[in-house]
């Protein structure tokens, strides 16, 4: 079959259309002939359909484009899978920006109008914008060559977590904590703010996070002023502190309740619904806080949700710059779902 | 009972030593006198062992000292773990520095000559450095004031894995990666470099840091030499490539066989025991390598050690400056150990 490279394409004739299109879902049909990429191409030089392009085999094809063994590995993989998928190209697919491939559901192709996938395909070492995020499947191609594959999507955040307790309870700073030495009883039992210092005591120890969105809710009182609280985290965690707590208020707004995330690493761990401390349930999410403009690095992304797949739970990131941390301005913090797909 | 500050310590009368040190292992006697720490004088007004201490009760006292209540969390966690303890302090306990704690065997105290833990507290925001590390218990009071023991320890490196190939086989560069189109069957099948292209197909597909190790010893042969593996895996990494060549040459050199550990988000998991791909046990542990001079945030040490927890491997870190990674100078790379610990 006479094929043979024009610029991004590699075009063969009507034979090729039906034998390649018609029958197995590749390249994008052009005026009865067949226009191919180059991922495409080097598939079918791979299987033996076509014996070479403008004389080149397998091998030379491969090496004619960076980036080009990365995209075939993950290409022939989705086929492996019984997948038809089409590389992203202006009017070759709908909305192509950012992405590699669509992926097509198993038994449809290009002529259907379904889309299962739309594949980002990355290298371990490749940094991942976190704005790029959110309707993607990134197919992460580690440096031995296997491919990890993680969906990425916007979860609702929302949760039926009890109202704070009542006004005016006087708390102090303890080193990096806060302390409620006669806390209401709700506090810890009914709303899960702090835990107890002991199990026979009523003392409530509290994280700094906690206290500042409790002295900002009016529920504690510090001798120093909600003020003193803030001061505190930020002497520890810089603007760190401003980004969880606005994390903090958008959870307890949303009616979940977020503790520490810190024995799996992350900042917080969450409950969509409780009604008491004794049925806590399975925390259903770990939550890592970022900034907006946080770029990923694909081997901590793979950390994350190996951990959280370990555990059961969902990861999600989310990502504010921390202005607005009063509990009326919950709605700068933007959410992103990350998790391990198998096609 | 007449108790008084005097500095860093608590007196107490003849009394006191019996009660205290005598049946409880509490302080360090002193001239027929005991002498408490904050922390254990702290714990006995806890406890109503001691009423006040100049005037003050157990809430004014937690305050008198930056790090006080961090230090009673953890010294009242292991008394209720059964344990005796005693605050390192020079002529208390023997080599202090680096410490806060020495925790003896159960049903053992001070006047024993036993240590079951060398403990140091670290709240989770403080930076814990590499160099610190190796023979100590991490106590860690993350911000809602719960407790985890991380044990740290220095690993033997070693295994049985087989010698490398025959020498002088043609490989090349694809994108980010080494492919030897045309293997010796024991470079997958019994040494375990690289993976198949595919089930069916000869060709194998190596990293690059597998790639340099195997042109150092003369296995492979590049057409630019060693050098153009090394020149990409720079381009792409800079010095960390280096360090993951020292510590990747330091492994193989021992016996070990490491290979990616991408899906757990570490540089390697290592094989100590292969004799054949077909007979491919379990990892043992996860490797991630990093500079000599790391300071170590808690809340990723936290991370990596519940990840390696719940695949059942040993985490372990390699620290090297990456200076030496020919084969002959794997001393250059010094482990540790961390692990989950219940007292």
């Amino acid at each position: 079959m006479e094929t043979h490279v024009e610029g991004e394409t590699v075009r063969v004739g009507h034979t090729g259309r039906e034998q390649f299109y018609d029958a197995r879902g590749y390249g994008h049909p052009v005026d009865g002939e067949l226009s191919l990429s180059r991922v495409e191409t080097a598939h079918l030089l791979y299987r033996g359909d076509i014996d070479s392009v403008d004389g080149m085999g397998f091998r030379e094809f491969l090496a004619t484009e960076d980036g080009l063994a990365s995209r075939f590995l993950v290409y022939k993989d989705l086929r492996d899978r019984g997948f038809y998928l089409t590389p992203a190209r202006e009017a070759w697919v709908d909305d192509p920006d950012g992405i590699d491939f669509v992926v097509y559901p198993r038994g449809d192709g290009p002529w259907d109008d379904t889309v299962a996938y739309r594949v980002r395909v990355v290298a371990e070492r490749d940094p991942v914008p976190a704005a790029d995020l959110g309707d993607v499947v990134l197919a992460v191609v580690d440096e031995e060559s296997e491919l990890t594959y993680l969906e990425t999507s916007r979860p609702e955040v929302s949760g039926t977590a009890a109202e704070p307790p009542e006004h005016g309870t006087d708390a102090v700073l303890l080193d990096d904590r806060a302390v409620v030495w006669e806390p209401p009883e709700r506090l810890h039992a009914a709303a899960f703010y702090g835990q107890p210092l002991d199990d026979d005591r009523t003392a409530v120890q509290l994280s700094l996070v906690e206290g500042a969105y409790l002295a900002a809710q009016g529920v504690l009182s510090f001798p120093g002023g909600r003020e003193s609280v803030l001061e505190l985290g930020r002497d520890a965690e810089g603007d760190r502190f401003d980004r969880r707590l606005a994390v903090y208020t958008a959870l307890r707004t949303s009616g979940v309740v977020p503790k520490t995330g810190f024995k799996f690493g992350a900042e917080f761990r969450t409950y969509a619904d409780i009604s008491s401390v004794e049925e806590l349930g399975h925390s259903e999410r770990l939550v890592r806080v970022l900034p907006t403009d946080h770029t990923f690095a694909p081997r901590d992304l793979s950390l994350d949700i190996r951990l959280a797949h370990g555990v059961r739970k969902e990861m999600v990131f989310a990502f504010t710059d921390g202005i607005g941390h009063e509990p009326d301005a919950s709605a700068d913090v933007e959410w992103l779902s990350v998790q391990r797909l198998t096609p």
